[in-house]
């Protein structure tokens, strides 16, 4: 499908995925950490986690010999998951956490506490779902226009 | 999972449902259409906007009554997914997207293509990753901590 989204989806769409990425965030690398916080089986996490490596969205890097053994990091691309872990998990606490977030979000820089407001990258001002509209882009030539945006249909 | 991200996931974490809601976003409204724009089974389809209607974030309105026939339409919850749909429709741009973004958004407001830039509610700066840390929250409490955020592991 010729869409960003699905192709995101194709690489960190997985049941776990988001989870083990979110981990990685927290300073997770390891095989049998991973395995103790998610509670997924050892199958499952290896081959989440082989998938994300074949995507180039974290590499190995040996930290022992003998026998070999890996920590998982995340790579410059898998860091650039960093705005869609977050929106998830500001979806998440406003939505569904009836306790209140379970995680709080700091910056470094001001001090204080933090969510992401998205702003636009041409004038500052916030967006959201009603100040944009979505065009045909480069990616779209030699397909079907509606296969991109539907047809406008009549109210 | 005594997590945001995995409560998020629990609501719009199956496959095809990011896709229905970004549909959505792009004025999809009937059942056929959303059929016939994703190519998926009509019982996977029906699960999943089942299931979104369950969870609050999208509502059935009849358009039809003999026989019934039943727009979906995002609610404000389904509406906040915006930000999560356009990290990720970005992060596909910037990795996924040999042949450029298939999609293009203009802000209504200044007339410029446009991109999130995601931004410090409290001193809006720009944020990333490294810009922040992540704390327990009031939604911790009664939770062993290194269920929350992992102990810190000697480097």
């Amino acid at each position: 499908m010729n869409c960003s989204v699905a192709q995101t989806l194709e690489v960190v769409g997985e049941w776990w995925t988001m989870l083990i990425i979110r981990d990685c965030f927290l300073g997770v690398t390891r095989f049998d950490d991973f395995h103790q916080r998610l509670g997924i089986s050892r199958n499952i996490l290896a081959d989440r986690l082989e998938h994300l490596v074949e995507r180039g969205v974290v590499v190995r890097v040996p930290y022992q010999e003998h026998p070999v053994r890996f920590d998982y990091r995340l790579t410059d691309k898998g860091r650039d998951l960093w705005l869609v872990l977050t929106a998830m998990r500001q979806w998440g606490d406003r939505w569904e956490a009836a306790e209140g977030p379970p995680v709080i979000i700091e910056h470094r820089v001001c001090g204080h506490e933090t969510t992401v407001v998205p702003c636009c990258s041409s004038c500052g001002e916030r967006l959201d779902a009603r100040s944009v509209r979505a065009m045909a882009g480069p990616g779209s030539r030699s397909r079907p226009a509606d296969e991109i945006l539907p047809p406008a249909r009549p109210a």
